[in-house]
């Protein structure tokens, strides 16, 4: 399950503060070669490091076993901190019972540790941590990562260590790092940074198995996914999820209300806060970074959702909103808020505030519904704040371009300066088969009006699960939306990449340009397809005659003769 | 050759000031089935009209015969005009020889008519027609086009004939509408109209024949390309170009250049106005509608690119700066222009003023060189409106998120009006393989700004010619840019179909929904792959418990037993 990417090597960049080495990717380029007054000139292409998301699959010197998960990086950062606890057992009564269950052997990941909680009295949120003034190894980390190549290049950057610190104390950027799962690589979500991107793998009911979400995740995390969310919503749960943590280098997110549903069967009248609360125990001890919660959306709303075109299009969300009109209770998502951040604090698992409420049609956008939720999850986050919890915001979903920005700006009004997470949003709703392309023009806009993360919808959203190749043609659409949103907001050093390609492109240099591509499999294929022959100065786009960057050295050329 | 859609049928709109019929694309829609109080309701669903660009491949009583060209449905109304004469032999050298030429007997088309010329003394062209307060039907037909089904709907539209008039006569907007392509429907480009989309088609040397150049000039009407460019550089293009023009429902572009250089082999310096004149008659005659000239791009603009990180990607600016820096001589399009005007209007050929500096990467965006070559253009417009032709100005090309809108401001600025016309623009260079992503993410934005009409990216953009599956990839692509932004826009009853689409999707219509959407063979084929059986329902993406409609509308059911 290795990954490579050609022309690439794995570089690790080491801290100042702390005892930390950050794996980037290098991309070495060939030489320039150009020809000035009738003589050839070399000039050296200095090597491109990229941010990258692959952790150790990427690693030649990196044994990999899924059986026996990655390498526990954060394990002895967090150890050393010392106010944590390693628990003498699990201490959800769901997962004493599935460890107890001999039938589960063949399919149970070989669990070799047992999970740690924050000890008596202390609390252990990188944001309590930044607000103490604590700059943690996962701050210096991401400050690092966030750099890419910038002092190396001397691009002059705000991106400090104690930048992160204080940007996570203010809560306006989250470091998703449950402690029960220090295989992943710290990673930052904030608007400040650079945009990130959240994939969704899991399967539903007699889908894919266990394996093959493994696999998923790998994939998803070597075309640049900077967190992964496990939607399952079929058996085994518990274990699939077991077995992606303890092999994903990102931050992993659930909805934990899909399992609890399960464990019901399927019953939403006969969900309660108990049986939620073990599952969020579970979760949080198996090494979940963040959960969704639907907890804005209230009783009260339900009235605005019936003059909608497609109603409720949150699962989560119409899970809750059934619950509530079953038993004709208020959300206990809600009610219980405390009682959950006590919960999530104990492990520095963040809290993504679910859109319940986000439209699913773009006739629905920007409506009652929607931003009396969003105005909601403004108040929680601050419930979530005062217990040091890391709070997202979810967004949506469809939305015309011209309602875009509104909900950025209702966001910013409502939140506090939490980071916003959106899915899209699709900016029409005729192209199904291709909504990955209709959300990634949302995408890019809305990330670049401040949007921290943007979540991936592949081509088959409304259809069908994700196989393989969905996931990395909605992965790369969203590294598009990303990039092209880091380089509108100017974020330092974000052009680098760019001009490097630009440059391989104009020199002819093929394959350069191909290795700095985000796939570059996908381009060299393509550009086989339509080879004849070897053509080092044009290409059978144009042919011979037609090629505009060979016409224009020559017209340099005739030039340069005149000086 | 025949184009199918599913759960459609060609209707006809017919006129009320001339005697025309304007076709169109009805898709019928089931019935939504819902339950109220315990009662199974039934309501109809309205057909749902869209706009269509496959002209007569999609009407089944219409015989195709590729080797007779389509129905001349323009001849009478242009004769009836009886401002035009039948020639009584093609005007330009080339064609004549070429008609002379035994041996492409077996791969000419079989002309049946000759050219039509303005007569002595007048002018034929709609911007003319409209400054005289003419409506011609041309102006008629878009209107309605336009429309769509608004009239029916009861939706207030602007768009009347008379709006169209005084759009053209303005210049705000063009028909392309050559006197000697009758086969085209008319079609408006302009930035209060419907967002229009070209796209490029044409071989290379060596690459593929007429047959698999018509096809594809099909295959993109039938996606829903408004306009064709043939961009042919291999031979023989005087005889693809023929067999497309008499097949293609839209109107047709070239670069004219490309064909010049050819006569020359190639050999830059040994172009003149000569040549590239009788190519310009040539090409009128056989019924090219609209003419890319890099009129804009002079001497004085060489020393700006030599600071350019990609140079000149234009393979028409390449061309004629290479000229200009070989012969010493300034730029014969931009010397001559008035006297390409003279020809042009004599056909209603439109000029599409050719961004030869446009940029080829981010860092060479909105650079000096790119807008000293704009303000030139908007020169150029004044002249081509003095004889009454018709405009379009050409932009970018690669140009960064932030710097979009300052694209449509100059362009505003300096072009008195005139429709734009944008490749893209494609908003990062780092994604080869996926351009048509990185660009539609641009072309829905600098389209909602008022980019009259976007030219499309296939995913080979900058690795090679695209074949069939890229053009429709491209295609779609760009009819969710253009469609996003004419949501944007508040085009009146643009969102019609997004509305009838998404009612179809909370209905669980799903054969609706895909019939519906701009790929319905797409969305089907992706739906069929994730599907386990009948799931009416429901569907495997979420499974019966977590299906958020689903239980939307099990809470409006119990709602509406409580009232």
């Amino acid at each position: 399950m290795k990954t490579s990417y050609p022309a690439s090597r794995k570089i690790y960049l080491r801290g100042k503060i702390h005892d930390i080495k950050v794996g980037m990717r290098q991309i070495s380029l060939l030489d320039t070669i150009s020809v000035e007054n009738g003589i050839q000139r070399r000039e050296e292409n200095a090597p491109v490091v990229v941010y990258d998301t692959s952790g150790p699959y990427s690693d030649p010197d990196t044994d990999i076993d899924i059986s026996k998960g990655l390498h526990r990086l954060r394990a002895s950062w967090i150890e050393r901190r010392n106010d944590t606890e390693k628990l003498p057992a699990f201490s959800s009564a769901y997962s004493r019972q599935r460890l107890s269950d001999t039938t589960l052997e063949a399919i149970r990941f070989p669990l070799a540790n047992l999970p740690r909680r924050a000890a008596k009295g202390k609390n252990i949120t990188q944001m309590y941590y930044a607000q103490q003034g604590i700059i943690t190894a996962e701050m210096e980390y991401v400050a690092i990562r966030e750099n890419q190549q910038n002092e190396a290049l001397g691009i002059a950057s705000h991106i400090t260590p104690e930048f992160v610190r204080s940007e996570v104390a203010a809560g306006r950027a989250i470091i998703p790092a449950c402690i029960n799962h220090p295989e992943a690589e710290p990673m930052i979500i904030g608007t400040n940074f650079l945009v990130k991107i959240n994939t969704n793998i899991g399967n539903s009911a007699l889908s894919s198995g266990i394996n093959e979400e493994v696999e998923k995740a790998v994939w998803s995390c070597k075309w640049g996914g900077d967190t992964l969310m496990d939607l399952s919503t079929g058996e085994p749960i518990h274990e699939t999820r077991e077995w992606i943590i303890r092999n994903t280098p990102v931050p992993a997110g659930t909805v934990p209300i899909y399992q609890a549903l399960e464990k019901v069967n399927g019953k939403i009248a006969e969900l309660d806060w108990e049986i939620y609360r073990d599952t969020l125990i579970e979760q949080c001890e198996q090494g979940v970074d963040y959960f969704t919660i639907h907890a804005g959306l209230l009783r009260a709303h339900l009235p605005l959702v019936q003059k909608r075109t497609t109603g409720i299009v949150s699962r989560g969300g119409s899970i809750i909103a059934n619950w509530m009109t079953q038993r004709k209770e208020e959300n206990f998502f809600h009610t219980r808020f405390e009682e959950i951040c006590e919960i999530l604090k104990q492990y520095d698992v963040a809290v993504s505030l679910g859109d319940g409420l986000r439209p699913g049609s773009i006739s629905d956008a920007n409506d009652a519904a929607q931003f009396a939720e969003l105005s909601i999850l403004g108040e929680l986050t601050r419930t979530a704040w005062k217990h040091h919890v890391q709070v997202l915001i979810e967004g949506p979903g469809h939305v015309p371009m011209h309602k875009i920005k509104a909900n950025m700006d209702e966001q910013m009004k409502h939140c506090h300066g939490a980071p916003f997470y959106t899915l899209g949003p699709l900016t029409t709703d005729i192209a199904p088969g291709y909504d990955h392309i209709t959300s990634a023009i949302g995408a890019a806009q809305i990330a670049r009006y401040g949007t921290a993360m943007i979540c991936y919808v592949t081509p088959k959203e409304h259809l069908g699960l994700p196989d393989r190749e969905d996931v990395r043609a909605g992965v790369i659409a969203y590294k598009i939306a990303a990039h092209a949103a880091d380089l509108a907001k100017g974020h330092p050093g974000a052009d680098v990449r760019d001009r490097a390609l630009s440059k391989a492109r104009f020199d002819f240099r093929w394959r350069d340009q191909f290795n700095l591509s985000l796939d570059p499999e996908k381009a060299l294929e393509y550009y086989k397809a339509g080879r004849l022959g070897d053509e080092s100065d044009h290409c059978t786009m144009c042919g011979p005659h037609f090629c505009a960057m060979k016409l224009t050295k020559e017209i340099n050329q005739i030039q340069d003769c005149k000086k």
